[in-house]
């Protein structure tokens, strides 16, 4: 009988020696015929679908909320260690599920989970990391709808899958963004492996807010999960770049606190979990003076200008080490 | 700094050490406050949801269908070995899903995947086994709108995680059944391990049909994954159980090639993703009659009376040594 094991001695063959982007574009490529254009299908932080299918009723469906749907993992000791409580760990999955829900200026609504666990899993720890869900999931407005649970193989392994569904009547998309627009960021970036990783609020209301503001104002809208080196590539439209003022750059202090590059930790840290949005340049007046009004706690800071050609010298220059954000595969 | 290591070396305060059954009842009762009775929460195929939620416009959502959601995970060495082809592994990911939709009498609409794999993996079978995914979803119906990939620690580890959106103007559930119904159970059981288990096609067809016949002919319906033994249990009302014809239960051309108590493989083999249907007692002619009208080439057996008292000598006397079906762990 013809074998079939799914792994390979000789690097070169794996997964791994693709990397993430190739890998990606090979499960778009294989998915081309099953996978609509983005935000349908693969390629936005959310896919953004029709409530109910066309063929139920058109009429019906133009009227109601669109429905946006994520699915995000949990891992140990790839998303989390032994350093963090198994509360923390559980209320992330529901998070940054969440925040992508809030980057697509939507609603969350419902959730299905699946554990993927060795059998030696410790029965006290996981009824922490459960506690840590339910108080996330209240804490966000989720309901939980049901789930799965297997049994890996071997020892040391958790894994758990949240795929969530949210509403929203006005989708905000990665897509939008036009050469002239400002780029805006909430909050600070960089060193969120000292607290934020496993202690954030998601933008929630922040999401809807700049959602009611588009098209006119908000043009696009992604949540910085990757780094800002990553994530605001996903913004800009062909043939542009993002001119950057550094000196507006909201660093956190606790990439202070770890020191270093710090323009580096701001780009590259990653799991900021901050909203990076895309602004008409002649509704940056109106959008800063109307955010002050309803976010007063929440710094928004105008961090670049998107700008026709696709070098960007200054920005490689005071990164020239960054290349921890091409992981193999989404770390995020 | 404290420490939370998931795991533990004392085999007695493991997950494994608990169960299936009382590993889900401890997640039921952390989840209580986050999820609401079945089927809209934890405990039947499918969660069956409104369309959009009510706070949108509860008379609009009383018109839609409503909105189902299931998950399930394939894993190596767990749900396939090396023995199965990637293409055939990718596709059971699609139809174990798309099963439980069936058994609720919908129809499949829309799904996001989730890959955690070490970087051993080999680049040629995942490319087979996404293109045993696509081939499914053609074959179902499903789009594909969204996933994630994360890497696992350590070597030799895949797992995939799909959850699966489908409608139905008319869910067909587990709970309905009365004392007195007829159970009938679709094709044959027993014996998957040898084709079935990597080569079904699942009751979409019949499924609906069932759930259009709902509830004056059709009480309750699922599909058999743990083997008929578990899954029949699961559709008795409090206080009753299945009287079977044991004469009558379709035994399968697999089942008898592996031998055995053929018996205990069609009650406790699994895998068999067959529908069992509980029908009303006076609609049983109907019923046999309209099935054979609709599915000349569908088999379709009538199994089981369910009767009161919670006594069932007859059939543990059968099946003395068939503890397989509670494993750590939903094994399906």
């Amino acid at each position: 009988m013809e074998k079939h094991f799914p792994f390979t001695e000789t690097p070169e063959n794996s997964v791994g020696a693709l990397g993430e982007i190739k890998l990606i574009a090979r499960i778009r490529e294989a998915f081309r015929e099953i996978s609509p254009p983005a935000p349908r299908g693969i390629g936005d932080d959310c896919a953004v679908l029709p409530a109910v299918p066309e063929s139920f009723s058109a009429e019906v469906s133009a009227a109601l909320p669109q429905r946006l749907v994520t699915t995000d993992s949990v891992i140990f000791s790839k998303h989390f260690d032994e350093t963090v409580s198994p509360e923390n760990a559980g209320a992330k999955l529901i998070r940054r599920n969440v925040s992508d829900i809030a980057a697509t200026g939507g609603v969350s609504a419902d959730a299905v989970l699946a554990f993927v666990m060795s059998g030696d899993v410790s029965a006290a720890w996981f009824k922490r990391f459960l506690s840590g869900i339910a108080g996330a999931c209240i804490e966000c407005g989720v309901e939980l709808s049901g789930g799965d649970i297997a049994s890996a193989p071997g020892k040391n392994f958790f894994s758990s899958t949240l795929a969530l569904t949210g509403f929203s009547e006005n989708p905000l998309l990665r897509t939008g963004a036009c050469e002239g627009d400002f780029l805006y960021v909430t909050g600070t970036l960089g060193g969120s492996i000292l607290k934020k990783h496993f202690d954030f609020r998601p933008r929630i209301a922040e999401g809807r807010f700049l959602a009611a503001l588009a098209p006119e104002t908000v043009h696009a809208c992604i949540d910085v999960t990757d780094g800002l080196l990553k994530d605001h590539s996903a913004l800009l439209p062909a043939g542009t770049h993002a001119e950057f003022d550094f000196r507006a750059i909201p660093i956190s202090d606790d990439a202070r606190t770890l020191g270093g590059n710090l323009i580096q930790r701001a780009f590259c840290d990653g799991e900021d979990y901050e909203l990076l949005i895309a602004v008409a340049k002649t509704q940056a007046d109106f959008f800063e003076k109307t955010w002050r009004e309803n976010f007063s706690q929440t710094r928004i800071s105008r961090i670049a200008k998107i700008v026709s050609g696709g070098e960007n010298p200054e920005l490689f220059r005071r990164l020239a080490n960054a290349r921890a954000y091409e992981h193999f595969l989404n770390g995020n």
